[in-house]
């Protein structure tokens, strides 16, 4: 990861992200977004609502036959439409990485197949995408009306469960996340029902663990960790208040973190599908900007999501 | 558990469990609420909303120094309040549970000390209050503006992690209430991050062994269980359309089940401080009916859960 976009100020609404992509789009052309098993629904809807603010230039790999099928079904011009042909969803991922990698892509993105599958190509060591000893995460920026900041929340979609040392590349790469977006300092919670540490649970005392290291200054500069804490001492200030807790964290968090994809996954959907939240979504780990939508995201917050893939590229060369 | 109200039609608002509790205290009086460790901010809040409207008769088990100047700083006067002295929280709560186990109180209600505390003081084998084979759990009622019907989550509070025996009588005693509310023929999701069976996750697993014993008629019957399902696929019909997805839970689920509590914590909580849900919560296992009381809620939802426990109550012979 070597993003080079300089912030002037700290991002603190999703559109200071889609406005940000727009002015680079003004200086550099639109970015080429390649997707991957491409007769997606959702995801045509999304690419198409960018390329109709001239933001992104859409590659299509997959099964051309029921690409165009999902082109007629959203009434969009099959011609208007750039398609590499492979039918398998194994070799279309591949083949769509390797338009990226070979620098033909500036994007690469998550079509019609489960996210576990689509790693699972891209993890394929003969591709050589993800380096030794990096380590991927997935990171979900939110835009909740209650709320006067950014969320990220992670991991829902990409680590299935995490131990201590997993949970801590977790932290950094949502920390680099917020870093990027103007957020050095900020202050990250990790989840679990309770707020009290709990012999029983073992969840809670790892996270006890990791908020001791962050009172030790075994995080960078600036970063601040607790937890065990509940989502309302987590960002809700009069639960902290009537609760008379003291932390650093409870109230305030801008990164949540949990210790399973299941907790993420829910908390995610919920706030989307029932709260109205907006949301960019995206890994951190690979050298690319890689775009992984829910099927619970409207073509808006995949728009989003593109809109942080072209401020990750950054300038063009 | 032997709760007698006869219901006309399905409750389909808290409200209506609201209404039904008006009626019940019309003709029996209001119903006295035992509240141990009396000394919470929020519980007399709301016990004094209660009572306001004649629903229920207050009786505070805890420290007297503490519960008066609790009862000050509400602006309460001391002396509307029947106090039963008992400084130690654990003796409070056994004081409380014997009050209404020996028919001087109706329902029981925790007040300022932590739920596993709480719990593990009724627990005491002395106390002879949780029968031998009887499974107690925490089931939330929530009342969600985006949707046409109640929705039951299990467990966000007491049961924090089930195996498969686990999970079936958490679903059990969620279904029973749901069937006490006239809905016999509750949907039951098994939520989780993917709807796929991942041999690499074994929630996923579980869950599909628990809805093969759905299509295999060993639930009641008009009981249908699903999962896993993803929180969207649940109660989403938009995204069940979409995803093409065939289940007869899908997008239609009334109860939710999670397989631990941290799941069902953060949801619960996501949900009414964040999407402004109502909701009522009890336990379901004991004899009487028993109000867990979180942080998060408003006096409003404490007032349902409340009259939901005087729902269960019935009519006072």
């Amino acid at each position: 990861m070597n993003w080079k976009y300089k912030i002037d100020s700290p991002v603190e609404t999703l559109d200071e992200i889609h406005d940000i992509a727009k002015k680079l789009v003004e200086e550099n052309g639109p970015y080429r977004v390649v997707l991957a098993v491409g007769q997606d629904l959702l995801s045509l809807s999304g690419l198409n609502m960018g390329r109709e603010q001239g933001l992104v230039e859409p590659i299509l790999v997959g099964h051309p036959r029921r690409i165009n099928e999902t082109l007629d079904e959203l009434g969009f011009r099959q011609q208007d439409w750039m398609i590499y042909s492979e039918k398998d969803y194994y070799n279309a991922t591949q083949k769509a990485a390797r338009l990226v990698m070979s620098g033909m892509g500036d994007i690469l993105m998550r079509g019609k197949l489960l996210a576990r599958d689509f790693f699972k190509a891209l993890f394929d060591h003969k591709l050589e995408l993800r380096k030794s000893g990096s380590f991927w995460s997935n990171v979900v920026i939110l835009e909740i009306d209650e709320l006067d900041r950014l969320i990220y929340l992670t991991d829902p979609a990409l680590v299935a469960h995490t131990d201590i040392p997993g949970r801590l590349k977790i932290i950094q790469n949502a920390t680099y996340l917020a870093s990027f977006l103007g957020n050095d300092e900020p202050k990250i919670s990790l989840l679990a029902a309770v707020e009290s540490v709990t012999p029983g649970m073992p969840v809670s005392l790892e996270e006890a663990a990791i908020s001791k290291m962050s009172e030790r200054g075994q995080f960078p500069e600036g970063v601040v960790v607790d937890g065990p804490l509940s989502l309302d001492l987590s960002i809700n200030p009069e639960a902290v208040k009537k609760k008379k807790m003291d932390s650093p964290v409870a109230g305030r968090a801008d990164i949540l973190v949990v210790n399973n994809v299941h907790i993420g996954n829910v908390l995610f959907k919920s706030l989307v599908t029932l709260c109205g939240a907006k949301s960019a979504s995206t890994i951190i780990g690979p050298e690319f900007p890689i775009v992984l939508t829910s099927r619970s995201e409207s073509p808006q917050n995949i728009l989003y999501s593109l809109a942080l893939s072209i401020m990750m590229v950054g300038d063009k060369d």
